[in-house]
């Protein structure tokens, strides 16, 4: 953990500049802010406030330490020793010429020199000789995924490797084209959006509805080809084309021309934006979206599907294998709003969700694995008791140690510790396992290698008192 | 429950018709399809598979007793008695007048009579007499509750009120336009994505990574508007527009051109979707889609956002009050494929999340309610011992009984059974909580009326043999 630290420099620190900066602070790095905006510290601070408090919500494990975060006036002291240098200023070409120049003069010759533009391509970008790539993020950049690289192919494969040890989806377009790939699909339908509005068709909340009760759905999680591919049925695309096809040189695409951008249409649009969303602040705004994406990116993991997918590739390369007090940490990771219920704290469910990810993780510790698991062998639970001691709550730093206290025959008797940050037991989880058949459905022992392995760890854990054991449910203290 | 149930009539049972019939199947309606299709029985049967495994298990409650489906030869037959009668035959206005006109005769006049229609208007769907509305769903439509609504206001409205009861989401238009509001913008980015496929700048996967890999996550739960309105950042909407609007004219909405559908483009695509999803069948990529939706809805119903607000209001419509062998049943659901495990059956965790669900509903009865928590009173869990009986796989139905074993000043001491549909009893749960003040958070005895409840139920559950409690982990039988 005391290996020097990457680093990287933000150029420009707005909603999207702040949210590059807590992607790589959360991944560890050290991160040199340049803004001349008197606020950058406090929007940035903000920004990181909301990325600490979700992005860690996604995994299972524990992120590395934080990296250190400094401001400064002067942009090479920003850019000196730098791996990564992302410049997010305004969409002026001419701002972004002068910028772009100034870096690729002052930052090191080996770092990737990414521009968070919208709109530009590299060609226009570096049409005066600087050595930018665009590297096109989307807000929360701390939580989704997706990274447009567009650019010299030796820089944009530097950038990608970066990227992904970061968490990040990088996606190398083909050719460079205005506004890349998705901004040409969003800008597709903020026009077509604009109309409706315009036309008096529908508000800004009913088209709101629109996306978020239907394709939005489904768009979060296998995007428009794939879905379409299932809706041609067993037939497939083809089918689908062969349907909607011709819909092209229906009136349905009579609206593309582009509405004028007069201030009426920018007072309706905000006056139905006011109406739908003004009882909740931007700061409200932000945290439910941020619950709500962390929910569904979790639930994604499950399939592996999407941002789900990435996430879960991501935690497997965090690093484990720490002990306490001479046990195995089994979980280290934050605790997610998610887990949280109407008492303010988290859900007696969750204590149990924690130790059950400490049981699989114990169980691959002594080589009942996922490999073991899919060669027809596992452990069943049978019985569990809990102990609720503390309160945990969203945010909190939850540490579990797993104490073998027998492991003989079939069975396998573990006994989970749940601490809070502060040094707090936060409950005990007491457990017996029977090792299955998982064809039979029926107990069985477990093989050579795994039954040795829990042996010895049973032997080296024995000499710890595992205080809260062997108790029933409303058992007297006295008699313990 | 043994009124007459509610019959609904399905026109044409491809993928959308059969997503109708199983939308009324699951929620306790009489279903009856025509479609002179030899294959219309197979493929309904298929769909509706899909539903029984999917739509259940967003609800933490009962769906209704599923009403009975049949199949018709003759259209009048299928349409007698109905409330509600859906057309889902292929995108041909003369087919759909052909069909709409027999409907309106055959079918009693208090029917809604809804067409499926992608883009026609209601005007030209009636403009040879027919009574329809638009009622366009979106695939699938058992799990997807977006419904747009366009025709006669008191058609609309009474249309609006079905559709709210059996959890869909009713969006009526303020004006008739060709293709509505949704397929308006799919329409566009459909557009779009063509050109970038054509242009050779991504393939349909690389698209469908962009959309899922970043907007689609924030469309599934917000919108298009909203999260412009946050993008915008302190200043609002007005900032934003003031921002972007002006790309409207800028070089990024120069394909705003229609691209021919040629048969070259046509297998372009079908080639590409080929190698991006061709390994999975489209059965397949049904269950897969359909989990991914299942996972980030019922996380949306933790927030209330978008279509997890829709499952929240409807299932709290959803009966209760039951109870078996003089217990309350404090829990009767689906499992959801999202609660099992590696080892194929339902995780260790979720019996206690169905415990928590039942120990809600348990306080709930005795009076200790939402309300009442708001009020800033709750009880908190302070030991829980559970015992696995038996596995519990996804689809299964389950029931909990709850048995109050004493509740007596600050301590309320439960004893939730488990039962599978078969009879099998496959968990107990024993748990004791203490009343608490939510805001020292510490112990005090319950309000007046919550005390003598829960006394009453204890005395009244008295009689029953609780087998299992009072035990610890591993004790061994003959000592219980």
């Amino acid at each position: 953990m005391s290996a020097p630290r990457n680093k990287a420099a933000i150029i420009g620190g707005g909603v999207i500049g702040g949210g590059w900066a807590a992607r790589f602070l959360l991944n560890g790095w050290d991160v040199a802010v340049f803004d001349p905006d008197p606020e950058a510290q406090r929007k940035i601070s903000e920004v990181i406030g909301n990325a600490r408090r979700a992005l860690p919500a996604l995994y299972d494990r524990a992120m590395p330490e934080e990296g250190v975060l400094t401001f400064h006036d002067d942009m090479a002291e920003a850019v000196s020793g730098t791996l990564w240098v992302q410049e997010s200023v305004p969409e002026r070409l001419d701002l972004k010429h002068k910028v772009l120049g100034a870096l690729s003069d002052m930052a090191p010759q080996e770092a990737v020199i990414g521009s968070s533009t919208s709109g530009f391509k590299p060609s226009e970008l570096n049409e005066q000789g600087a050595r930018a790539v665009v590297a096109h993020p989307f807000n929360p950049v701390y939580l989704l995924p997706l990274v447009e690289l567009v650019g010299e192919p030796d820089r944009t494969e530097k950038a990608a490797g970066i990227l992904r040890s970061i968490g990040m989806y990088p996606l190398t377009l083909r050719k460079e084209i205005d506004a890349h790939i998705a901004d040409r699909l969003l800008e597709a339908v903020w026009r077509e959006s604009l109309w409706l509005v315009k036309d008096g068709v529908a508000t800004t909340e009913e088209i709101d509805d629109a996306i978020r009760m239907a394709f939005g759905i489904r768009w979060a999680q296998m995007g428009l080809f794939e879905t379409y591919r299932i809706a041609g049925g067993e037939a497939g695309m083809k089918h689908f084309m062969a349907q909607f096809g011709p819909c092209l040189s229906w009136p349905w695409t009579k609206l593309i021309d582009v509405p004028e951008f007069t201030d009426e249409l920018v007072d309706l649009i905000a006056g139905q934006s006011d109406d739908q969303s003004g009882h909740m602040s931007i700061r409200e705004l932000e945290r439910l979206r941020d619950d709500n994406i962390v929910g569904m990116v979790r639930s994604l993991k499950r399939t592996g599907s999407g941002a789900g997918g990435v996430v879960k590739e991501h935690e497997a390369a965090l690093p484990e294998g720490e002990t306490k007090d001479g046990l195995p940490v089994t979980v280290r990771r934050q605790v997610p709003t998610s887990w949280t219920d109407y008492n303010g704290h988290m859900n007696e469910t969750h204590y149990l969700e924690a130790a059950s990810l400490a049981t699989d993780n114990l169980m691959a510790l002594v080589g009942a694995d996922a490999q073991y698991v899919a060669s027809g062998k596992s452990y069943f639970t049978v019985e569990t008791h809990i102990r609720y001691l503390d309160e945990v709550h969203a945010g909190d730093q939850l540490l579990i140690t797993t104490q073998v206290l027998s492991g003989e025959g079939k069975r396998m008797h573990l006994f989970h510790r749940l601490w809070r940050k502060d040094g707090t037991l936060a409950a005990t989880v007491e457990k017996m396992l029977l090792h299955t058949d998982l064809k039979t459905r029926r107990a069985c022992p477990p093989d050579e290698l795994v039954a040795q392995a829990l042996a010895d760890m049973a032997a080296s854990h024995s000499g710890k008192t595992a205080e809260g054991a062997a108790r029933y449910v409303g058992q007297p203290r006295e008699t313990a």
